[in-house]
């Protein structure tokens, strides 16, 4: 069992989780239900965020427990950067952060799907969705257009 | 720059996906322009199947550069599997392949986007999904019902 902890300042708009509604706000999510971060390289599993009103896949990263705990803890996505090596809270710097509305689990417990609102682009070159390119007739074409110029996302 | 190789005898229906249409039968699609599979553990990247149709997000499983260029010259997905160690051609037993309409990668060209049609369930379990279950209220629910029973597709 895990304790659910206070949000992050970062995050001052915390909503409950689907996952936690109607509970009250101490009660704790049963361990053996997490995914099975132990199947994971290095204990990180997928986890795929899906734009829930336009189902557009938006992108894929990494979660530990830790972050899969904070992401239920605020609300909001949080992942594990392999390159920083340490938890990722989406959008923290560029403001495109990502709420979450549900999460579920593959058969496998080792893939997990979020189901998000984002704010603004989820790719840090300003598409809406990190898979902005597609294979066409030999090539890799871009497919979309930016929704923000990523210079004046990040500084 | 790879050869595009013959269709496999268990995927009798070859079509030539959108990657490679209009192009000469002999023409070979560039080597870099494939994801990038130095960046996967073990050369595997992660690849998400999505449903063309529905957009349901169905599995998400693992490609290294031999499975790629397999999808590419099948227009079937074909996988890596890890506990098995060797090609999975998907639906190979079952009968439940997957066309792939296009192929998609993100902006780091370490996760591939497949989309999709699906022949019956995508999951082993049945269900058209493998992500049939959501956290809800502290607890892990299936929220799909089964499209077919797995004691029928598999001996």
């Amino acid at each position: 069992m895990f304790v659910v902890q206070a949000a992050r300042s970062a995050f001052p708009k915390v909503h409950r989780l689907t996952i936690m509604k109607a509970l009250p706000s101490n009660v704790l999510l049963a361990e053996t239900l997490r995914p099975d971060f132990s199947r994971g390289t290095n204990d990180l599993l997928p986890a795929i965020a899906q734009d829930m009103h336009t189902k557009q896949v938006l992108m894929m990263a990494w979660m530990n427990a830790a972050a899969f705990d904070e992401t239920i803890a605020t609300g909001f996505a949080t992942y594990f950067s392999r390159s920083r090596d340490k938890l990722w809270r989406k959008g923290e710097e560029s403001g495109h952060r990502q709420r979450v509305e549900a999460i579920r689990v593959d058969c496998d417990a080792d893939t997990i799907l979020l189901l998000v609102e984002q704010t603004g682009a989820a790719c840090h070159e300003g598409y809406a969705s990190c898979f902005f390119r597609e294979y066409r007739q030999g090539r890799l074409e871009i497919i979309d257009k930016p929704l923000v110029d990523p210079k004046s996302i990040y500084k």
